[in-house]
């Protein structure tokens, strides 16, 4: 029977071990290597209501995007809800993986599935670490055009912007809280960026630099790989039941 | 002739330098202690366009509430809008000073501006560092009716926020990036948090804990001390113009 | 019902918290404050076999010296000793509480009852971090006569020492890994001191100091303070069934 | 006439300086390079009696394995037993080499000449720093016969050990206080590992992983190097006198 | 026409910036990269009274061997010299910059300018950074007809000097605060060494070393690439006036 | 007899332990606290020929104000001046004690002594570290007649000097590399401070904060206060030899 360890190793196939950062924790990070796997549910995050559905739904595996474990921790109690999901998890058997910054990183992965949906081409690898962005070109249009492709695309509630004053046509994409990467961009000639979580002084940056920026929402830039993640899974494992989370989606709403 | 040190002395009365994080530059950034002065431009940064207006007005200083120099510079060149912004003012014989985290703690500076604005009763001080935050009560109502209220006041283009599942009475608020002080609010009983810069794991917290958190933008929860602050120059030094800028608002917009 | 809360506060009565080391981490380490308690194992530690018996016999709570998680962890698997003790613990409702460090230290606690079950009389706190050593007094007698009474009372296997030269009569105790602990025992003015996991340099460094070292075992010098702990407890809490580890004992013998 | 440089360089090819530890402090640890010698005391540490035992024979230089300077040192004084050692040996123009995790690495070093005299065949290097320790296979047997074995060829007063549960058949071993090289020594597919200064955590690892682990001295598992490196310097310069010191052995006795 | 940034590419032909070291602030400290250039003043520091001749002259361009912002700076005050420098420079619209330790390390920079003028042959590079100093050779002559040379030659007020007890043949060169080359020198055979700066414990050092060295003042001893620079610059841009400065000297005196 | 124990606490009565910086290393550095001591030999600097010199007069005792071992020391050689001094002295049973930055602060020493001969008046203690410096008074003159006065007073060969414009009046003295002292020497209204091991930007910082700077070499600002000390302990201990180093004197020559 399928074992978790074969599906760790099949995802590190997708999105390397060595691609990771240093300081990230990646793959298995609870429950057992040697444990058969018949139902995986997929998901951007390991919060506590998603561990809930896994243990509903009779999961055997979690897959997410983000590490249910980011830093090492002290205890595993019922006082945070962190830990009350991990327990979750570890009464009801299930395993749990992650691949985070190298699925950001890898072909295929967090920041190519984004370009794909936003319609980019000619796409290019982007920035630090061996390229964890990308960009690429679309038919130059306006912003106001862009801003409602990208709203309507992503599925956002809302997006904040600042605009660097020029048509869209060379576009930066950095899903979740990429907005460091805002000189890549420039270097790389773009003259959009759609990140998340900018900060006030990174708008500010941009608009000194004529880069207009994007803020689509961690969620919304990052949410495009579950689906991308859960297909290639489905499709090399025919006997597993693959499900994506229906319980799962941002918190925040735009007012 | 009043002197730029005879401004910085009466600021520092307001925001005493003793409030102010280690790692803060406030006072005097760029001028001449001994220099007179007749006209005072208020703004909340000291952004290039900034500069200019005080220029372009005649203005011999510049107060801010963010520094000029945030981090010390190794060169002064027309490379960068911080540095193209200083040198502006050097070649117009603009002074700046700036009163930022300890104008944030000061008793009537930037989280009590806030706190009054939105209308808050039984203020009290919250958090670190002496309590930069603030909270305070409000009557009891519905999220929809608190957020109207927020946007309305604020003058904000939009708002994200977190639904924390209970009715507005006890609010915190910590103008600018605050968002670490949701454990402080919290544990001071309050049911919702109004702060600026507010990222996507900070919204999961938040709702992990039932709180209620309010991202209105680093601008618009910080802007309500410069009036205030202007207000108080002119009281005190009548013989001064003291102007708030005309040009500086926020650049990020809501789609 | 009796919660796990209850009888963490009951423990840090006895070792309280600010007693401990700053590196070290006590009290609940799995499970939860509000979970209701019935039968409680306790043990020196808390190791796999241990959890299983915890499990076995239907536990609730299981109460040890060493802590489940000493370095934070960053997953929680089957991979690794210390955390399927941990899966064992959680699928089974166990709750984990320590007392580690500040054990050491509180009276009536690890060194405390060592000196006791040594016979040692006018007792004092010894050393660093308030005192987490002891020293005594014993009627004068030989090294071989106090070798002997060592290794019945604590029922070891073996000893290993280094003879200082000097009569037996005034004792420093350090129960656990100590040995750091030998200049406070000299500036004391003891002749003799007993410790553990002693290296190559300290049995040397004690002989160029005319002291008698005595390295008895971690588990023999700790472990009397089980049956001290459970004593307690189980006088405390009339109804809770308080019963001492049988699977637990040093893994080390001599030969 | 024979110099102190030239007993050095010779040590140096076979211990080569390359080989030590960033931390040590291998070579010339005091008096005179140019200085004549005739006769040479070797010993497993220059501790005080073995300074001692120099200068009463006459030696002008003490090799051993151990620094005599592990740490820099602020003052020479009577005050410590190293330093006493150090005036000794510089009263008496006595110069101190020593050969240290050199030597452990080194060819036909502390490591082979422990599995040398265990009787182990082929051997291999293990480990860090290119292989610190060593392991090889002998006959397979019960644990009881090869600690009956390790006790009586190493001149043990005891051992300690955990029974990880399998014949001995393929053995790893490192001297001195090598027990973190457990892990290594399980990657090697090793059964059985012989080292020293082994503490409690570690027997209880080494019992998890089912390693029998034997704890047989620091002293006694590094003291075989002493004769191999006294022949071979005698046998480079005949002209020399090369004694082993009849002072030193372990002061640590097992009851 | 000639612009700062076509001025600042030549200097670094001739005074690569990967010479510099890390700590190094070398290239455009202040003004303009695309501002036009005629006059450029060249000096060795860069102080406020050379910043004012720079001024009072007309000059675009001040070109010295110092960084004029040596730590990076929190404020451009006229409370010290520096920042009133810096600000006279923009108020002035002229830029600076400067070739620092790159220029100390580039062939035909400041150490082989020194070398030049003390009449050294055979000059090679020497110590750390690639060869930051130089040493060559001079016709064997006696300490006090060198001394007289160096003194005439670099026109100093007065040396200090410790003599090592040779005759000057073998010369090191190390202009500024150089006398942590001390031991480069020795180790390539110099007899004698000039640097600048040369604390206590570094005369004694020499002199145990018996290695003469000369302290020659950080001024002299740097200052003949002043000229060196100014000429190179002057023939590269004939239709640029370059001038170097008529009021900058050494402030130190002797007595 | 008198011991050295004896001598090193009277000296710590003179110059408190507690008043030195934490890196420094006073007191005994080398020898016995038991052994007898009848002729002692004091200087300024242990260095090896005042070593050799304490040997040949037969000296039981070095006192100096620079410490033997200045920082800790991997190696006892004759590799090294330091370490062949410290040879000389355990060879000759000679013990070495040092009263350094203690005998900088303390009243009655390094500072005092200089302000002494120097002739101030109205003399206190001056910056950091409890005031290690020391100011005063002297008849107001012009800075030709108070370099005179200074040059003859401490017989320095030369002076190096920057004239910061006003007549010598207020004088600020820090024996040996003091020079970090000019800014609490500008904040006590000095006029002129002495001091040594001076840097050519701190002349400069100097002349703009115009204040005089005078160098009058390390060794000759510190050594008045050997005879100071040589008298004291020949006055508490009068059945002693107390004598002052005849080899020793500044190594470094003005030309």
């Amino acid at each position: 029977m399928t074992t978790v360890n074969e599906i760790l190793n099949y995802i590190e196939t997708l999105a390397p071990r060595s691609m990771k950062m240093d300081w990230d924790n990646v793959g298995l990070n609870c429950g057992s290597r040697t444990a058969p796997v018949t139902k995986i549910l997929v998901a951007l995050d390991p919060f506590e209501h998603v561990c809930e559905e896994a243990a509903q739904w009779g999961a055997d595996l979690l897959v997410t995007h983000h590490p249910l474990i980011f830093r090492p921790i002290p205890m595993v109690t019922d006082d945070a809800a962190i830990t009350r999901g991990l327990m979750e998890l570890i009464r009801h058997n299930i395993s749990h993986i992650c691949a985070h910054t190298n699925l950001d990183c890898a072909p295929g992965g967090v920041n190519d599935a984004l370009a794909s949906v936003l319609g980019l081409e000619n796409v290019e690898a982007l920035g630090a670490y061996g390229g964890m962005m990308r960009c690429g070109t679309i038919k130059e249009q306006s912003l106001e055009t862009f801003l409602d492709s990208v709203k309507n695309t992503l599925r956002c509630d809302g997006l904040r912007y600042c605009n660097g004053g020029k048509p869209v046509h060379k576009v930066a994409v950095g899903g979740g809280a990429c907005s460091d990467g805002l000189y890549d961009a420039i270097l790389a000639g773009c003259d959009t960026f759609v990140t998340a979580d900018v900060k006030y002084n990174q708008f500010w940056d941009a608009k000194d630099l004529g880069m207009t920026i994007i803020d689509a929402g961690h969620f919304h830039t990052e949410n495009p790989v579950v689906k991308v993640l859960a297909d290639k899974i489905a499709a090399a494992f025919p006997e597993i039941q693959v499900v994506i989370s229906k319980t799962h989606t941002d918190c925040a709403k735009f007012f």
